[in-house]
């Protein structure tokens, strides 16, 4: 029985990624700053019979990782795939960006990931096996107006991502990162909030004409088709799928 | 029950695609070279309960496409995914390539998946349903000398790919390309005889040190890693993946 | 006294660069369907004081153009700079894309870049020196709807680019696409008209909301500026720089 | 007259820019950890007869950027060129890498551009003119195994000059990424001996078989090559050049 280690998987996507994690049988480790957390993973452990514990780790803290993966190994027995996903977002003009917001989105969003696969790798090369995936965004590959931070961490995650990959090429370990474009979550609808302040427009106005305009295919992507995908990268199909940066954008990085 | 429409698929990747497709239950359009096409479609048939028809359309004659495509149509009631998969290679510097080769490699690598798509796009269109797999190459995002002619048809059917993603998007459409590094496939093992005439190595040399050498996971992708991919981008899962190109290459492209 | 060919270049970003090339020294091979290509050449050598010399090759043709390639080196002495630039655009869905449109924009923006490269590859290898230049596109690295011919060539160029890069790089011999935007050209004129019918609406809204809409700079390129982003590529200064696609799009690519 | 602010150019790259900008006539803000930098700056203004000052802020700390800046736009009028250059490198497994390594890379190749271009946009954008250029890395578009960090701030740095690109449209402002292979420089040199730690090699073998085995192009690039490309990305012909990522990499990114 393997276990997955998901950040900030108390909700949005990363709880998406959770359920998909637990309906294929692993184990889960939950993390994330929602108060009914030990609720959220109970409930989570009952629908898929299977064990999953809740640790609300801040990731701005590098012991609190630390502790967090220690746990993760002692009480679940390892961590097989690790799922990076937790992130924050903030938008304004790079001349008006709170210095505090970009550095806190820098070690949110790049560095926790550059921890927890630190910690992680040991174990996986031990194992001979591991799969670690980052969740990025079209903004790792491509740029917004107003997101300096964000499309840093995110490019800088899938440069981190190919690292990954490289290095655990050796070791049955592949890295991918998956590149969502907008996905119906908190965060996004916090960025709608944010957007339309911004810009200047009704809530309405910025998703049909400012988040949904760079999606081909007018719809947004669901949680659950990014929980498969990321399964999807765990069976033996996806074996040589190593370093990759994977869109699930509706067609924003064709054109 | 849908229907998969299968480009040189009577051996290697293309046999192992038809497979996967066969497996999850398509009917299958089968085609190639291979004059025990047609047994080759009813051992398959047998093996996953479906029905299977062989058509030896040769993919250089645009006529022969569209009799594919109609008969398809009419024998199987339309073509739900495509896969284009039909490729050759040939190896030598560009200033002694031969001319017929090169137009040769850009009809089957590149203009047949324009002939085929453009027959099934009405009816998937009608269908509100498609799905479009053109199985590039890591060579689609990168070069290796030598390769002229095959470099360019397959940067060249990645840009399709994208083209048809984006006419797509409003009807219910994907479309993704599959850039797989080397697959242990008899194309390949035709390359490396080529090759190591061009570099003058044994063929073992080859492997090693010409063909893997970009992998970093030092292993040929499987033509069922490339059939359980093609089946995954059929899922409602991967709605809104498309105008990708998806490396299937032991990490070659993040270095 | 270096020489570059040119091919398309009796208008529009052609002859913009023909300009920049012989401004900068160089002798002219001039190629085009202009009439009045003659009198393009002795105006343009009298401007600037170089040999320009004008060959009305059909690039549709391999014959014509070996004899092009073959007069320019008898009579300027040899091919230092190749700048393949010719090419032509048709709009229409993919369904409904004449194939003999399809075959020629092959033709035209691929395969002619193909016949002029292996025939002067072997004097730039005789003379340790070369560089080719391919005017790719932003559509060589992207894409829009309806352009599927056009797209499909140009990515296809940039991945030749990349392998005459790779097998130049011993020989003192460099490749390049340059990539760009929307470019005050008489073709760019056409595909206004051209899309206005398409999507139904008047020149101005195609110019504001489909051409300039891909650029965060909302400026059409020149081909002064091509030109001498050409001539840049040819001084010492981008000997090391090889195999790349160079974006001049007004930030399309970054978003 | 014009003035170009260059971090880290008192030594390497940095200095091979600053000398291009002053020989292209701009007053040029000089800044580096060379305890001789003032006298290192007059001899650049003596050599070229343009002003030079020297700062030597520390861009781990974000108020001493805040000095320098001011005390360019004080001294010399405003800061028309930003040139991001500052970088460190360090190499080690990802398991092994020392955190505050991870930290310090991360501040000074990426957090210290954020800064710098913070700072001088207002600048800009008052003026209607600017030209960001920052010194990425091929590795910000590709990985090298034991460079994680450097890695990840180099993608990020990408990232960063894309959504500077962007807000810049506007403005008259460009940003562009220029993205060298190789340089024979002093951080190159430690690298080298770093890496003949880390593979057991001589520094000959990691010179032939590590450092240049990625370029197809075996030679370093030069400072004075990185030079005039960035004295190129701010002549009228680069206007619409923006949010690219340049390759001077002797083709590494085409294989």
């Amino acid at each position: 029985m393997k276990t997955a280690l998901i950040t900030g998987s108390s909700s949005g996507i990363g709880l998406g990624i959770a359920r998909a994690f637990a309906q294929a049988g692993y184990q889960i480790a939950l993390n994330g700053l929602e108060k009914n957390g030990p609720e959220i993973a109970d409930a989570l452990a009952k629908e898929f019979n299977v064990r999953v514990i809740f640790f609300d780790a801040n990731l701005l803290q590098p012991e609190a990782i630390e502790a967090f993966v220690k746990r993760t190994e002692t009480e679940l027995g390892g961590v097989d795939v690790l799922v990076n996903n937790a992130g924050m977002q903030f938008v304004a003009p790079i001349e008006e960006f709170p210095v505090q917001k970009w550095d806190m989105i820098l070690a949110l969003n790049l560095t926790a990931a550059f921890h927890t696969t630190r910690l992680v790798l040991p174990g996986m090369k031990a194992r001979k096996w591991g799969r670690v995936i980052n969740i990025a965004s079209a903004h790792g590959l491509v740029a917004s107006e107003f997101k300096s931070a964000y499309v840093a961490a995110k490019h800088g995650l899938v440069g981190f991502t190919k690292v990954t990959a490289l290095e655990g090429a050796p070791h049955g370990i592949t890295a991918n990162a998956v590149c969502p474009g907008y996905v119906d979550t908190p965060l996004v609808r916090g960025q709608i909030a944010d957007q339309a302040k911004t810009h200047g427009m009704s809530e309405e106005e910025v998703i049909s004409k400012v988040m949904l305009q760079k999606h081909a295919v007018k719809k947004f992507v669901t949680t659950e088709a990014l929980g498969a995908l990321c399964v999807f990268l765990c069976t033996p199909a996806a074996d040589l799928m190593t370093g990759t940066a994977l869109p699930v954008d509706g067609g924003w990085n064709a054109q």
